[in-house]
């Protein structure tokens, strides 16, 4: 079973209009409005995939009605932990001339309180096998420190954990070997710069590669970096390995990273046995699978839910290849 | 007592940026929020103003709380009727290079079982004398004939009934005879093409002194025209007035229609009698009021509250000319 934290989660509005205009005044006719935040759309990629798996998050007292309503209305199972404070929203305008203008808001302080509930949920519904995914933003005056205490407590659990979180959270994380982390390039730059802010200069023109080796030498068991069209770069012990589709596909970005996650968890959730493989042949089955998740939500209208369709076509596209370090 | 309804309130949300880039994504970490609706509005001016009110307003479930907390803050009696329905949303949009850009939800329909139910607290809560206002628009579905309605009941009940509202739903109001309807020059326009289609090509040049002369035609006892930085024009019986401040002041125009709806509410609870004057000197003093609180509203930073300070320097200055017809 893999659980998908969203320690931020958001409610996603959409506001639909002809034309934006700054400086001006907008009725607003058509309005949609959803549970949004990374974990929650890793969990809708695993439920359209046919997947286990239950969406965690702390969320508002009065958002919880239309969060479970909606979750429960797309058929993705969720266990939500009540929280005093209202939920962050994220804002979206659409009109004809841009892509989505967005507006998210940082998010109230969650009590500690909280954050222990959620820690003895990981420990309690993560079972003695299983994946943690823990993704997105902390709210605001979170400790930085949470994200590493929850990868203790998982691994305690039993649990893999794979993270897609960035910064300070993440850097703080590594000491405690995260199964598999996976920032995009300038996330994983940023990572390893707060670690050794002596070569800050050096990093930003360093390769996927190299970072995802730093980011194992760091701690992690595992690091996938992502690098745009240039796919993604894997490290994992002796194995080193790029993975990416013969050509970008155009669409919605949004969802690719969510969807990404939700196939390394999915990868991870299969690989037998207590420890990580050092073969090369089951990390290219990893990539692979991670290339054609986030390609097929790419080619979604919102991000979350995938098309096993567009998975199974894009799958024997993925070319895999071996980086020379 | 003064009750001011606001058949659609809405949440004020306030998200201040560095800069909007249409398309970019924006971190939003400072949001202010707080009980919105030109009612509410008028409310508040009248309560800075020390004058006694009631915020009449149908909330959503879930946004009661907030608005009950935010308005008691702010020390605006209230009572809000619960509707099964979430509250629309304002959202505003601030950086340093723009006029706020608005994002104004048209609002989820209201079941009839709740206007009825305003339609009751209108009949209960104003007793035999005091003062209606009913401003502002009206949410997705409700039938046109509402504030018609509504006027009724309050006359019925002994209120005056002044009227910021504009279109069918003031052109069906005015065969109930309110007291006061204050349209803007283009929502009169609107309102009286409306009332006589035939006439529709004429009315966008008709100036703002004929147009209350109309309005007060077809059936208001009284109309005041705002016409922007030409001031106000009032028509009542045979009365004919225009009052303006002798220079425009720069600021925040967006709730000086609530002040000024409210001064002339403040004016109408004054008079005694059960009829409206008809001499002109009366009305001079409701068109000075009504041109001093809506120019104080100006000066403010957000809509709503005014200073009596400001009110005071103002009074003496305001200019009243009799129109000639």
């Amino acid at each position: 079973m893999i659980l998908t934290l969203t320690p931020n989660p958001a409610i996603d509005i959409t506001y639909r209009v002809a034309a934006i205009t700054l400086g001006e005044s907008h009725r607003v006719e058509h309005v949609t409005e959803r549970a949004g935040g990374e974990g929650i759309n890793t969990a809708a990629a695993l439920t359209s995939m046919g997947i286990d798996c239950l969406a965690l998050a702390p969320v508002g007292d009065g958002t919880l009605a239309s969060f479970v309503a909606d979750l429960d209305g797309r058929g993705i199972p969720h266990h939500l932990v009540r929280a005093p404070h209202p939920t962050r929203r994220s804002i979206a305008l659409v009109d004809d001339a841009h892509e989505a203008t967005l507006f998210n808001e940082a998010g109230a302080p969650v009590p500690a309180e909280v954050w222990a509930e959620v820690i003895r949920q990981v420990e309690r519904l993560g079972g003695s096998r299983g994946v943690l995914t823990v993704s997105g933003s902390l709210p605001a005056q979170t400790p930085t420190d949470l994200v590493a205490r929850i990868t203790h407590a998982a691994h305690e659990a039993g649990l893999r954990v794979v993270l897609d979180v960035s910064g300070p959270v993440l850097s703080s994380s590594l000491a405690f070997a995260p199964e598999l982390v996976k920032p995009n390039r300038s996330e994983a730059a940023a990572t390893l710069m707060a670690l050794t802010p002596s070569g800050a200069e050096s990093r930003s023109q360093t390769g996927a590669a190299e970072l995802a080796r730093l980011l194992v030498e760091a701690g992690a068991k595992a690091a996938v970096v992502s690098d745009g069209a240039a796919g993604l770069a894997l490290a994992a012990g002796s194995v080193a390995l790029r993975a990416r589709l013969p050509q970008a596909l155009r669409g919605n970005p949004t969802g690719a990273g969510d969807a990404l996650t939700a196939a390394l968890a999915a990868s991870l959730d299969d690989l037998p046995g207590d420890h990580l493989p050092d073969d090369r042949g089951a990390w290219a089955e990893v990539l692979r699978r991670g290339v054609a998740w986030s390609a097929a939500a790419v080619l979604q209208p919102v991000a979350g839910p995938i098309d096993p369709g567009d998975v199974a076509r894009l799958l024997p596209t993925v070319e895999i290849e071996e980086t020379l370090s």
